[in-house]
């Protein structure tokens, strides 16, 4: 944000620019900058070729700004699509004194837009938690992961789960470009090269049963989308996860606002070399192939799922 | 580096440990671990297939830790190898106060392993120092780029004259696994997918005036290298490049050594994902065609070779 009064904005030339938007050199008023976050959306479902004009979609709704934000969007467009359907699906994992107050916010977000929303639990699902898993995780002292790669295990799965039960085809998720740009670097330092491959834009389809996903916002800043957020007056939650300091990601976060402070345009560059290696990366075939897991039946990569795997060590 | 009484080598499991290696989990002695780099250089240059019997090998001597270990393990390898010759090629940038310094140790170092040093120095194929250039530059407040960057430009070029002045066909340099590891991410930073095809541990033959490359030390870490160096008692340059700090690399340093802190063997894997990236690199063609400069005559990627292009800004 900049000062409102030292110029006006480069889109309409009539209105006082309040967002600078580095990478571009654009000064935009509100109306603007929020058309062009809205436009930019449009145009990245249509470049990924995201959605059918009869998609059941189920948006991944945090309570976050991003996927606050996406969901508002998303309803708009929905306006255009009668053929389209729409449920908001939210994951409680269990976290104490943060999703309760996040999962109010989606279902007042969901209530205001008239949105379907659909809460899966983890307690409900797999019988205990995040907070209990990790309590009994540390107690026993075989806490080998991070609070969050437990989590994620089981919240991919939570969410694929519940987009089924809500006959969604598609799940939205409100992932930014710095999230994408995150995962990249990640995936490189630690060598994953099939989850390189893998984390796309558009997911493919791999199995029956694994409902694809689709990334709208994976070209909008996650500085736009606070602010998209903040000028709509959505209503988020700004608090951070008690276990997010735990997460690997802080560190490619830190050092890409970093890069993005020196060199405007990082992160797209970052995303943009991806795609870029994307086809190449198909070439290599190191995607995996799926199979139906041993014990729960859902999709899995090897024998046994992760989340059996888990649930074993648990129980 | 560790309390030497604290275990026994690894290794040789008869000395004292004097070097822990984190990646591995080995504690070795000074012989094993010098033992160790040799081995490694070996099978690098095995693993990509470095070297021919009757190569003749310019090595590229700048003086500091890194040029120098790899002429004294170069030199000892070249016992086995009679066919095989081997000049050591410094590039005189002229940078007041630190590149005179460092001459002296590369003749020094030469002269102790009765290898031939030649010298080529930017003042004589271009008709300026680097100190000159930069002063020219910062004065008409046309400098665009780093003075590392400037460099970097000249420097390919003088190596590449001084390689077949001296008639090799092959060039040794001493870039380390924490110089490819930086590089790969500037690269991806910069959306430069070009570069990141061409930079490897041997360069392709693109043009027949442009001597191939290899880097024989592209799996040893820099802090490895250090420390053969010192009980080697290699004599090397310790002070930095006055330059140095404008490099755009410094970023992608501290980056890289921070996450090797946290988990060791991090440099590897971004190392290895790129290999493993190499073929499918390869697929989507990205590498450029190679002509020869209508100035020069030197190899070039297009009409006016990036040198003939500077030199034309500064005269």
């Amino acid at each position: 944000m900049m000062n409102p009064t030292a110029s006006t904005c480069s889109a309409c030339k009539r209105r006082d620019a309040f967002f600078h938007r580095p990478y571009s050199g654009q000064r935009l008023c509100k109306k603007c900058f929020t058309d062009s976050i809205e436009a930019k959306v449009r145009a990245t479902i249509a470049k990924y070729d995201m959605l059918s004009f009869n998609d059941r979609i189920a948006v991944a709704v945090s309570g976050g700004k991003d996927s606050v934000s996406l969901l508002h969007i998303l309803a708009k467009m929905e306006q255009a699509r009668p053929k389209a359907s729409f449920t908001a699906v939210t994951v409680d994992e269990g976290i104490r004194g943060y999703r309760d107050e996040a999962l109010e916010i989606a279902a007042a977000e969901c209530d205001k837009l008239s949105v379907a929303h659909y809460v899966v639990s983890f307690e409900k699902l797999f019988g205990f938690t995040l907070d209990d898993l990790i309590k009994r995780k540390r107690k026993s002292g075989d806490c080998k992961l991070t609070a969050c790669a437990y989590c994620g295990i089981l919240r991919r799965r939570a969410l694929n789960v519940a987009a089924r039960e809500v006959g969604a085809n598609k799940i939205a998720t409100g992932h930014t470009l710095d999230d994408e740009a995150q995962t990249i670097l990640m995936n490189i330092f630690r060598g994953d090269l099939a989850r390189l491959a893998k984390e796309k834009p558009v997911t493919d389809a791999v199995h029956p049963k694994l409902v694809r996903k689709i990334k709208p916002f994976c070209e909008i800043p996650e500085k736009e989308s606070a602010l998209y957020a903040y000028i709509k007056k959505v209503q988020f939650q700004a608090s951070p996860c008690p276990y997010a300091s735990e997460a690997l990601r802080n560190d490619f976060r830190s050092m890409l606002n970093h890069m993005e402070e020196k060199h405007a345009g990082t992160m797209f560059t970052v995303f943009n070399s991806m795609e870029r290696l994307r086809p190449a990366l198909k070439e290599i075939s190191i995607t995996s192939h799926f199979t139906e897991c041993v014990e729960c039946g859902e999709p899995s990569s090897g024998g046994l799922c992760k989340v059996c795997e888990l649930l074993k060590q648990v129980r």
